[in-house]
């Protein structure tokens, strides 16, 4: 099969749009808007990075796959997308660099890098409260919510440091010996009482939203560290502020804010104001990986492999949306 | 052998002090204060942390041996120390966790943790500034200046990241095969030129104090990030600053200030005000290390070893001093 490719986003690097451009007809968004009742019939792919507002869904009557540039989807209008309409994600083009963001996250939390005082107070006299904050990740414990890309990832880079591994799935992998598998709302329980660490790395669903919230806090180690570089609203936050000024060695660590009236948010109503023990990077994960051309060639090749017949990559199953 | 011995430091603890009352007599600091003239001349072993200023060396004719607390002994007053006094340092007592607080301060560093915004500024408008610094350490290659347990622990630290190591050493050491070992003027040049990370983990002596200057930064590549958990004093101030200002993208990140007035300063003559690509923590590795216990331990039983009539470890070579 060839057909017509609509690109909307400018995350899709010059080579990629011409490695589709030999094998299908290619739109662009400035075309687009000179004739948008002619081509919109004709669309048979979509590829986006975020959701262009201006796109009339309705109108894309021959529409059958949507491409995403980014890994998480949930911000996509799924109800305005045809049921038959298949949607895939771009999971696995980011795992190396976010997991190499969710390792840096964890240790700056666990060396307290960014609160120990700037370079013109360079005194050891809040060595008390430093005390709280500051700890050795060697030989402890992680627990890996969401075992995909990023999980194996962040697991690999942490061979070193000699840690015991605990992973939250979905489904039982036997490929790595290196990891204890649970599952259900034991094996999650059992994770989080055990683990000095928890990366976040799970798509947001309906079944993760606020997944983190108080029961999961409090039988967490006072101690614990969660770092989080799925998506914010996986953690309750409000939850996440009290249990930080319960428990002043918690760390929760953060790479993703919250989403409200479509905007991220780091400190939602000023709930995390003064909190020592979070610390968060403003969803700079991605950029890491942009710029290794990688998300945009996999988003190609696997629009390229639709249009060719073949079976395209991470499907999304849009029940969990 | 056995002996009297002075603790001037609360840095032993109780249970390392008793071990060492065991074969030997203990003196304190409060007791010397009541008798110094019967003590001083009965002492063998002088164990300190930061050097007693109201100590009167002189007065002590029987010591025979000085150990530190610390692992750096740059700070003592060589020249007051008989020459016949044999002097150790607690190398070793602090590896791991300095080592991990230095793959802490890089990828901190590196994933521009501490400088890409507040939970309240989470907002991505900084991006063309953070593409400046931020970058991924994985199959990079790091060279490590001074390769003892600091340096072999960052290396082993590292394994998950794929990188190529070079260590520059002053004795060939071939147990490790997974380290280029590197030598001399040559050698160090070659090191600086190839090494996106430059580890330095060397003591501070006669040779290595400003063994980083103008001159070796501008071989590095103009990217590099130079993590200092040595001593302040091995870089010179001045030329460093420059750089940085110079190359945005290169990084310093340090544990350690410079010496000045006998205290530790993080921004020597405000060189360094505003500059985003200098990172630092007030010395703050070692605080890790003491919580672990293991730097008292090491030192007593360093003490007991000396008293038992074996050599100790980590004789101090004057000379460089």
């Amino acid at each position: 099969m060839s057909g017509s490719v609509l690109i909307t986003t400018d995350l899709l690097s010059q080579s990629d749009v011409s490695r589709i451009a030999q094998v299908a007809k290619v739109y662009t968004m400035q075309q687009l808007e000179k004739e948008p009742d002619s081509i919109l019939p004709q669309v048979d792919v979509l590829i986006i990075g975020r959701w262009p507002k201006s796109l009339d869904i309705k109108k894309m009557t021959s529409l059958k796959m949507v491409q995403s540039l980014f890994a998480g989807v949930d911000m996509l209008p799924f109800k305005e997308i045809p049921g038959s309409v298949i949607i895939c994600s771009n999971a696995g083009a980011y795992s190396y660099e976010v997991a190499e963001h969710a390792v840096a996250l964890m240790l700056a939390a666990a060396h307290a890098i960014c609160i120990s005082g700037s370079s013109d107070k360079f005194t050891m006299d809040e060595f008390s409260e430093l005390t709280k904050i500051s700890r050795t990740i060697y030989g402890k414990t992680a627990g890996i919510i969401g075992y995909g890309g990023i999980g194996k990832a962040f697991q690999s880079f942490l061979k070193g440091f000699n840690m015991k591994f605990l992973a939250y799935v979905r489904k039982m992998q036997t490929e790595n010996s290196e990891v204890t598998m649970l599952q259900g709302r034991d094996g999650l329980e059992s994770l989080l009482q055990q683990s000095d660490v928890i990366l976040l790395s799970i798509p947001l669903t309906k079944r993760t939203k606020g997944m983190i919230g108080k029961d999961q806090l409090n039988i967490m180690k006072e101690d614990a560290i969660i770092v989080n570089v799925a998506r914010g609203d996986i953690v309750d936050a409000k939850s996440m502020a009290e249990h930080l000024k319960k428990h002043p060695s918690f760390i929760y660590a953060s790479d993703v804010g919250w989403r409200i009236d479509n905007k991220e948010i780091g400190n939602p109503q000023g709930l995390f104001t003064g909190l020592k023990n979070y610390v968060t990077t403003p969803h700079i994960a991605g950029l890491l990986s942009s710029s290794t051309g990688r998300p945009s060639a996999y988003a190609a090749d696997n629009v390229i492999r639709f249009l060719s017949g073949k079976e395209p990559l991470n499907k999304v199953d849009r029940e969990e949306y």
